[in-house]
Order: C-alpha cells, then structure tokens, then sequence
C-alpha cells in the first residue's frame, strides 16, 4: 500500500492523477513539486495535495514511496539527473508521458530498475489543475512499458496501482508504443493543429471562418486546444514517428485529392467507404 | 400553415426533417419518395412518413404545399429537371443540401422562383431513417441562400418553417457559402476520410492500430463515420472549393511538419499557441 506519492508537475494530468490516487489510496499523503509556485497554491487550496514545493530536493525529506512524473515530456531528461541525484532507492518511478521508446531507456539510465514507464491513454484538451478530474483514468487503457531491466516487483506494484485507480493495464513495447500512438494520437493532433491554422489563412478579410463551427469542425479540432507545450514536446520527443505518420497521411490526402479532382465516381466511392467501415470497427 | 409536405430521399436527413416538421405542424400529411422502397416502408413503419412511393408523378396527385429535396446532391439535377415536367406551381420547393453555389442556379432555372436554398447546420455521421431525430434542427443554425430570382413570399415561409423547427435561420449568398462550408465542414471530412486511410496504411502485419482508439483519435475521426455517396457527392459538387481548401491545409500541415523537423522550439511553439487561441474563440 502506498502511503506517500510526490506528482512533479501538477497540471492537469498530475493533478487528475493526485485525485484519482486520493481516493483509491485515502489515507495517503501527497506532495506536489512544481516551478509555477502559483500551480501548487491553487492545487492546495483544491485539495488535490497536500504539501508543495518549487525545490526538488524537499524530496528526500518526503519520503515518497512514489513518485510520478507528469511535466511535458520535454522536461523528462532534466528532471531524471536531478531525481539521480537524491537517494531515492527506496522510491518507485513512474510517469505520464505521451512518449515512451528511447525516453523509457534514458529514465532508466538515470533511475535504475524501480522505473517503469506508463502512459494512460485518457486526457482532454483541457489544462491546469483547476480541471483536475478525479475519474479521468477509469475505464480507460494504460499502457506501461517495462523494459528487461525494470524490476518485476516494481512492475507488479505499479499495474496493481493503476487497476485501484480504475484503469485497464497493458503491457507494450516502448518503441512499438510511439509507433503506434505517432499515428492514431500525435497524428490526429497535429492534423487538427494544422487545420485551424489553414482556417485561419483561409478566413478572409470579409468573413470570419470561425464564425461558421459547425459541420463536425466543432468536435473535430477540439484536440486542437490542447496545451501547446506538452504537444511541443510530443511532437519532438516522437519526432520520427510523427513525421512518418504524417507522410503516410499527407499521401492518403493527396490521393483523396486527385480523386475529387478527377471526379472518378466509382473509385472515390470506394475510398470513402472504406474509410467508412474502417473507422466503424473502433465504435 | 402547410399541409402537406412531400420529402424527396427517406434518409436521415430526410426523416429527421420529416419528424422535426411533424412536431411543428401536426396536421399536415406526409409523402416520402425514394428510389429504395425499403427506406420506404420502414418510414412508414417507424412513423416519419404517411405514404411513400418510388415514383415522382404520385406528387402531383399529392399537391404538396412544400417540397423538401434530402437526397445527395449529386442527384439535385436530374430530380430538378423531372419536378420540372410536373405542374408543381403552387408548391414551395427547398432543399437540405450542403452545397449551394450554382446548384442554387441550377435548381432556379429548372423549378423557378418558388425554389430556396437551404442548409441546416445539423447532422451526425449517422445515416439511415432509423437513425432519424427530430430534434436534430432545435438550435441549429440554418443557412438559406435566396438569390435575385427567388420570391420573397417564398423566402419569407421557407423563414418563418425553419424557425417553427426551432433553428436559427440566417442568409448568405450562395457561392459565399460554398467558401465557406468548403473550409470549415467539407475539408475537415475530408481529412478526417485520408486519416483513417492514413492509418489504414500505417497498421501493419504485427500491429492493427484500430485497436488503440484512444488519444483523441476516435472524435476526431467520428465524422469518417458519415454517408459516403453523400459525402462523395458534396466533395464533387463543391469541387473547386474543396480542392482550394485541401491545398491551403497541406501548406499549414508542411509548415508544422518543417517545425517538427527542424526543432524549432520557439516557432513551433507559437505556432501551436495560435491554433490553441484561434480554437477557443469557437467554444
């Protein structure tokens, strides 16, 4: 049983995961660590944790018996040398990152066997702790990516964890993780990104596209909101992956393209209804 | 008041018309047509429709007062030039199309002044008259498209019927709707058909990626869901559009793509922050 978690980064996802950890783990105590010093004052006063601090090393004195990354992924590297640097034998690591392969091998060198890298596939285009969602992660797939190294024991604990909190575990690949979640979530982001940028250049000086959100745009560019730093550093961090996810998408579009452009009926039928019947397998 | 109204294509626009009109004039008859006698009787079954027939001259026995075209707009023509061969001049002609531009003009030579252009800014990838939903319109905007030509008497009922449905009735000029609703509706469906094509492509022997739902992927694509012959048609009919639409969106996503590339933290940041603020102008 866990009695003391640390979140470093209390956002929306940390801070909907100090809350889902609330309350399947009641008794325990939580320590939030943070650089906005404003972030930890709102978190306190919503009483997702208990105690904060902008300084790394209050750490040691906390004793965590977990520890929980949940910054930008971009942040991953600085953040492990510092947590390399304190006596955390006795820790477990996890994290929430939208990335795994070699991030997961670097956090090792750095961690040592109690890591285990995790990634909950739940989220929203919403941010800060203010949003925070105690539920966010029930019923919904997480995915942890233990690699030779990983302690077997620390994989047990950390699974054990994530089903208290609701959630349906699955053991993946790092590599294959990023291949897979470059194309059906790092792509679909960045497409929606680069759709409202394209509405933007198309909205004349005599008419406001964004006046105009209906037709599925509404629902469709939702995921556009998201926090820009964190899909920063999606982006970078799977940096191969998502550029092949958007090659492999920019051909499918441009086929579509030459279809519409030459009117050929059979075989744009035949495109969108197979794209139809795909996307009906995942209702 | 009308008193009979003959739907011409018993989907689920169609049948959603069809039920949402009922509500508003419960004394009325209604006639559904359709090439599918199937859609047909299970109209008449479910309750949307009074009578049906697979052949247009049943209208003129009919007289309706008004006639709704909710077939895909691919078909607007030929079933324009046989309306035209009936002696229709005391009916009131509109339509659900999500394209206007020359089809407006198109419809206007072939059934006159008594034609409106309509488009309710309402619909789910949902298709089929089981599927219908009376609500569907409550709320909605409603774009009707009148040109020099059109009577204003049957501009001003076409008005006054949508409003009775409950939606937000608002005038454009056709071509200027066709811009428009080629930016913020038929280019995101056409996206969202090459991303499930794209990730169709991507899966590979080892690995079906619809199984990973997850990550925004299964809204975003949602829309991937809709009817393709109508979707087909819309693309085609409003081609030109469309096509400047997709061109102007494959600029914004090579853009992104060059900034993933290159790393630039700062330019991709920014760009990202202006996607992030220009989407939440529309919530």
């Amino acid at each position: 049983m866990f009695k003391r978690l640390c979140v470093i980064g209390v956002g929306f996802m940390g801070g909907s995961f100090a809350l889902a950890f609330r309350e399947s783990f009641p008794n325990c105590e939580i320590l939030g660590i943070d650089i906005n010093p404003y972030a930890i004052d709102k978190a306190i006063q919503l009483g997702v944790i208990d105690k904060g601090s902008v300084q790394m090393n209050n750490l040691l004195l906390f004793k965590p018996d977990l520890i929980m990354l949940a910054t930008p992924v971009g942040t991953f590297e600085s953040i492990a040398k510092e947590l390399s640097s304190l006596d955390l034998k006795d820790s477990l690591i996890t994290d929430l990152g939208s990335v795994k392969g070699r991030l997961v091998y670097m956090l090792e060198e750095y961690l040592g066997e109690n890591f285990v890298g995790g990634h909950p596939i739940a989220g929203t285009e919403k941010s800060g702790v203010e949003n925070s969602n105690k539920d966010l992660f029930k019923g919904k797939r997480c995915i942890l990516t233990p690699t030779q190294r990983t302690s077997p024991k620390a994989l047990e604990k950390i699974k054990n964890m994530w089903v208290s909190l609701g959630a349906l575990v699955e053991e993946m690949d790092p590599f294959l993780h990023d291949y897979v979640f470059g194309a059906v979530s790092h792509l679909p982001h960045a497409v929606a990104f680069a759709l409202i940028d394209a509405i933007k250049n198309l909205s004349k000086d005599s008419v406001d596209l964004f006046k105009y959100p209906g037709g599925g745009f509404k629902d469709f560019t939702r995921i556009a909101g998201s926090d820009p730093i964190m899909w920063r550093d999606i982006f970078l961090e799977n940096r191969e992956n998502v550029l092949k996810a958007i090659e492999a998408f920019e051909m499918s579009l441009k086929n579509l393209k030459e279809l519409i452009k030459s009117g050929n009926l059979q075989e744009l039928t035949d495109y969108l209804l197979s794209a139809k019947n795909c996307r009906e397998k995942i209702n």
